[in-house]
């Protein structure tokens, strides 16, 4: 899912992370397609649209946080629910869930994988019996502290290094702009 | 799907762009959840991880495209493949699909629904019976000119007027850096 994708083909120069196009298996479908060994595609205005480098770039993000997790197999999703169960032990389902933008049917599912791995428990509410608080387990603690580690030592970190720390905090603050009051 | 979801609840400030969380329907869920009237809940580390603004951004972004959209029904991906195919008539389905990163049965099913309205059409090649050559139809094209109209005209200006068109060029340059090099 790398941009690097754009410029393969003959033409391309090397890219320092080969992308799948310019991998044996892509070049067989090349060949099957039966591509012209053409140039690569223009993307004209689509360069210039905040959506599209926004969605490129969070789907990097996605892909090496997956890749740095490694066998402790946490989507960034999964990841954050478990920080938000950590900050606020005992809330409800519902607040969770809100506060993260995460649909509630989306929400469920993703409760049940976590707590299927007995990373959390999810109870009902002896105030509102129809209501369900959620819990980690001390087995949730332990791999959330060994993910904190994975996604600020190797993930957040080399962010940094690629765009300088000074550049991280500016993102980070018209990111959080974006979301807020546009 | 807003941030504004978090700081919801009674001693939260009014917000200038209400979210669902404030609307009647989400304060009787509230009650049905039995949630403590509390305090919002702490994101803690979250607000510090890249990935989790980025795509908090990215969905407020994308939101608003559809609702920009309006009538025309072309979400950000589908606008972007009609992008893909006006500038580059002719080339063929895996290399759109590549070029934009979207991964085969997506592609296939998206232009199933392009070509359903008949927006774009799908050819064998002459040269490969085995692949498929895309282009534009002339509803396709009116469509596309409307739809880039609503993007410009309404979509990035409003996100030039929030971030200010400096740093919206610094925004877009850091996202490109972040999708290629990271």
């Amino acid at each position: 899912m790398a941009v690097s994708k754009a410029v393969s083909g003959p033409v391309a120069k090397p890219v320092a992370r080969p992308s799948a196009a310019g991998s044996k298996a892509s070049r067989v479908q090349r060949k099957v397609a039966g591509a012209l060994p053409g140039a690569p595609l223009d993307i004209g205005e689509l360069a210039d649209l905040l959506g599209y480098s926004m969605k490129r770039a969070q789907l990097r993000i996605f892909d090496d946080f997956l890749s740095v997790m490694g066998p402790l197999r946490l989507t960034p999703a999964q990841f954050s629910v478990l920080l938000l169960l950590e900050r606020n032990p005992g809330r409800n389902q519902t607040e969770v869930a809100n506060t993260l933008g995460i649909l509630r049917p989306n929400f469920v599912a993703m409760l049940d994988g976590l707590e299927a791995r007995e990373l959390c428990t999810r109870k009902r509410s002896s105030s509102d019996r129809r209501s369900h608080v959620l819990m980690l387990t001390e087995k949730g603690k332990a791999t959330l502290a060994r993910a904190k580690k994975c996604v600020t030592g190797k993930h957040e970190a080399r962010l940094s290094e690629v765009l300088g720390e000074e550049n991280r905090v500016a993102l980070l603050r018209m990111l959080a702009k974006v979301a807020r009051e546009f």
